[in-house]
């Protein structure tokens, strides 16, 4: 275990950046996971943590053993995972959050999977924008049996503090592709399916195939052209009540929902 | 057309604190609603307008006749709107946005529904936290054909400047009862439905009733037990890809489309 105590040591300027830039772990090559939720889930999907950061009374308070990840095969001696201990003032420093959870790992960039896998169920997120709708759209991609997500250039950065606070552990059960092109969409091999306003069979009656990729469109514009002249088949979501803007996410709930219950 | 200089001047003062605090308008009674957007559905909706505020800039663009709200009968000779003229740093001042929109009605909260109506396809929220959720759900509510929401003391302040921009206008389609209790909840005379993890139909092929009301739990702990205790039908959400936690936002919003599809 080692102790940090100061401000000034780079690797506290650096985890700090993480837990509160959007885009660091693109420069850092590295992503910072904190909070018992988001901690837990990473150990369940055995992720590879390189460090583990505790602020003090985690460590008085003896949570070692209870966050040592179990990826780290042989056990606490093997020195493959690096433990630091920083004041709970320092830990807060580091931190984003209104209340710093004194509890983080530390995980390699290119210990994620960003590997773009053809023929296997997928989300399209093409600039959304909000972090929360992000988030949201990774837990119902989860849920609903899809494996990757892929977002064109422009969307929120999906291992964002903020996209991975939203995705509640989400991320650690797909495959995540970030900065893709039409180019990488049209390799999918997959069907692509576009919600439309106007056009296309109602996601409740249509006979949806599966695997699929669903393509959802930037908050305000939607999906963008370029994208929408590739071969697709348009669906749209009945309105009974008017035809009033539905939230990204909830139609994207919508949408994933209605392809999981084709094999539910 | 009254021109208002200070910051000082009571009125501003009051609108500065509606349009940036979430419960002001229960204290003044009065609602802020600003932005083209807002402002748009407001008069689609032909809402009954007091006062219109506008950005100098607006008002020398000549938008006076644009944003006079449709509801007041007669034109603009009749005297019951007034129209008030803010230089644009006073109203960027007033507004709680990043970028102020320099539009924005007045409302009295006694000229919007909030009476309880039996009998009608209803969302109840309990206890939810989040503005963003609670716009989403508003949508989809309105989308889907739902009449009312009912929202249990301690949820988002219905009215608040967020939800009502989470919302996209939706507030102006439906009734909204607030600081609800178990007994308004009882008094709805249809069926209520209840998400569980573990019991009840999926919600993909279960028989719906309609009209119902869904009732949709606080973002951490759920439905209260209490309201639970009250006579209804546990729905589930089909989770193939395993059993991840929906964002309650994207939950309601499988659960309100399944409702329209039954009549759709």
């Amino acid at each position: 275990m080692t102790s940090i105590t100061s401000r000034e040591n780079a690797q506290v300027k650096a985890w700090r950046r993480l837990a509160q830039e959007s885009h660091a772990y693109r420069k850092l090559g590295q992503i910072w996971l904190e909070g018992e939720h988001l901690c837990s889930a990473a150990q369940q999907a055995g992720l590879a943590v390189h460090t583990l950061v505790l602020s003090q009374s985690r460590w008085d308070a003896q949570e070692l053993e209870r966050w040592w990840p179990a990826a780290v095969s042989g056990g606490r001696g093997d020195g493959r995972l690096a433990v630091v201990v920083l004041e709970d003032s320092l830990f807060a420093h580091v931190s984003g959050l209104e209340s710093a959870a004194g509890l983080a790992y530390v995980v390699a960039r290119t210990d994620v999977p960003d590997q773009l896998q053809a023929g296997v169920a997928t989300v399209v997120l093409d600039r959304l924008q909000d972090a929360g709708n992000v988030g949201a759209i990774l837990r119902c991609a989860a849920a609903f049996g899809f494996k990757q997500i892929v977002a064109l250039q422009g969307t929120a950065a999906l291992w964002s503090p903020k996209v991975l606070r939203a995705g509640m552990g989400a991320h650690f059960g797909l495959g995540l592709v970030e900065q893709a092109t039409h180019g990488d969409v049209a390799a999918l091999a997959v069907p692509l399916l576009i919600t439309s306003s106007h056009d296309g069979a109602y996601v409740h009656k249509a006979d949806l195939p599966w695997p699929c990729a669903w393509v959802m469109g930037h908050e305000g514009q939607g999906v963008s052209e370029a994208l929408s002249a590739l071969p697709h088949t348009p669906v749209r979501i009945a309105q009974p009540g008017g035809q009033e803007s539905l939230n990204v996410a909830t139609a994207a709930a919508i949408c994933l929902h209605a392809s999981a219950a084709t094999w539910a």
